[in-house]
């Protein structure tokens, strides 16, 4: 049984896609779970309306048991500032939502609007375990074999060695609780196989992951292991590596995959809807959302162009994440990093 | 008139490859380029006159003519240790080749051997431009207008902001001599388009960068400007970034797009040869082979499993390096990075 607090109002499709996808959930997802919509009353009401009296009509009943309007003046747009965000608007649906989950109204908040400000507004709301600096965010990529999580993408852009084993542990659990891999194993994204290669932090981050316990880690690999979803040794579930490239990585995928698609399509002759159907395949964002990673609470970070059915995804995976008790695993795990082995080694 | 010395033992299909891609561009080329053929002179004599005596009788006697076999006993595997090739096989096929160039009895040297004793020997016996600490390898990464020159790709993986700017100099006249772009325009690869994203030497390479006289810098790109072959500003020519970030990207790519054709295909069910034919626009290593940037001299790099039409377009970017001075432009423009302008604005 989840309490779920939607931002009503974030998105480039919001306020419909996001009361569409809460009506998809209710409609699909068995259990007694509820809902808050939080945003600006009137118009939500209004679009939440017109749906059960329209598609949404078999599960009106339902609707208005376990649906919520949570009255929320403000909105923060895409092109916000997550600090001035957070200080100038206080009672946005981002901010509201994320109060009533710290207070232990809602157990879980879905997002698909300002990342930034969502990632800010978590972190100083919600607060971090202890041992991080700032959350991560994990992102599916597909591979040739199961989606590979990709993390840190994007928040951390400076590591220090000791942030990539909070990586795998965050990742770690975010694999066993959501996607239900067991041990997943950890790579470290670098330019080599062996231990050796890499940059100076990476290859200290080699030495740390080494000889840490309570972690699945498989060594170093290579660029084109996201893809093959596996390295020489076996099938990788979690990629570790630094915010800037996890960052310039996923946005050169989101851009590549569709100019290939296209390439391949205008030469096979697809036309316009045979192109989506084999695009679908390869769109991340189908995987609905991302818990952001290391807060205390449930954070699921949507895209800004989240379709109904994708924040439906993501509602699911907020679900999971209070179901399997993600957010206490990872205080648990997140212990600080074991020195011993290392200082044995290198004495 | 360009003297192409070969690595005649060179990659996954020497001599054969090699031999046939001389034959090939002998044909294909004008002007009066002579070809030494640097390997086993038994084994590499008896392919030429084998494939003089068949497929490439019309050019047999022009063959002779402009065609020299130099012995080289040794032959740098693929798996040796670039340090250990250098050392222990100084009358390897590569050694012997880049020796000749640095002698004057050459004028460029193409192989599709071993990547890292290629580099190691190009700097040692070709020796680098004033100012630099390492070479750089460029790599063309197809996009959805002109091919987007990437660097550096592997050669540098922990860069001071000033070798970004060594990069830009050195991409830019790769660019202008031998890709024929006109005041090619730069990106620096980071995380946002805004001068102050990205990690911290990244965000002093654009500041630098920035100060910098004689070069297009466009300010910052991000991983999707790459596959769109242009940022919000317009096109991109050449994206700037360390080796371990250009590395991980490409190793990306050369994975993750064989991966979507395949899925691609698979959906619209193609099958193997209209595979392959679509993939042919993306298949980076058909621009034949890439000069090793920053070394005293010509060294083209060409990919291990390189064909013999790959050899012949890397045999082209030779004797283009060669005839556009190519080398003699990158030392002039290799000034020490000028700060002069940063010092006046911090002051």
């Amino acid at each position: 049984l989840a309490r779920i607090a939607l931002d009503a109002m974030g998105g480039d499709y919001a306020p419909q896609a996001p009361v569409t996808g809460t009506l998809l959930a209710l409609r699909e997802f068995g259990g007694d779970h509820t809902f808050q919509l939080i945003g600006q009353s009137a118009v939500v009401s209004k679009v939440l309306e017109e749906l059960l009296a329209g598609d949404f009509a078999d599960v009106a009943e339902r609707a208005r048991a376990s649906i919520e309007i949570i009255e929320a003046p403000d909105v923060v747009s895409m092109s916000d500032k997550p600090a001035a965000a957070l200080r100038g608007k206080p009672n946005s649906s981002m901010i509201v939502g994320l109060r009533r989950h710290a207070e232990g109204l809602a157990d879980a908040f879905v997002s698909a609007g300002n990342t930034g400000a969502q990632m800010a507004a978590s972190t100083v709301i919600l607060k971090l375990h202890e041992g991080l600096r700032r959350p991560a965010i994990g992102t599916l990529f597909p591979s040739a074999l199961d989606p590979v999580l990709v993390l840190d993408s994007g928040a951390n852009v400076d590591c220090s060695p000791d942030e990539y084993v909070q990586f795998a542990r965050l990742g770690s659990v975010y694999a066993e609780t959501i996607l239900g891999r067991k041990n997943p194993s950890i790579g470290l994204l670098s330019i080599g196989e062996e231990a050796e290669k890499g940059n100076a932090v990476v290859k200290e981050a080699n030495r740390l992951l080494s000889t840490t316990s309570g972690i699945n880690f498989q060594g170093n690999v290579e660029g084109r292991d996201i893809p093959a979803g596996a390295s020489d040794r076996g099938p990788i579930d979690i990629v570790v590596c630094d915010g800037f490239v996890g960052n310039v990585l996923l946005k050169f995928y989101e851009a590549a995959a569709p100019l290939i698609v296209g390439l391949v399509g205008r030469h096979a002759g697809l036309d316009r809807e045979q192109l989506e159907q084999a695009f679908g395949h390869l769109d991340y964002s189908e995987y609905g959302g991302a818990p952001l990673l290391g807060v205390k609470g449930v954070s699921i970070i949507s895209h800004g162009k989240s379709s109904p059915r994708a924040l439906k995804n993501a509602i699911r995976v907020g679900i999971r994440a209070v179901e399997s008790r993600m957010s206490e695993h990872m205080g648990s795990r997140l212990a600080p990093v074991q020195q011993t082995a290392a200082l044995g080694e290198s004495a």
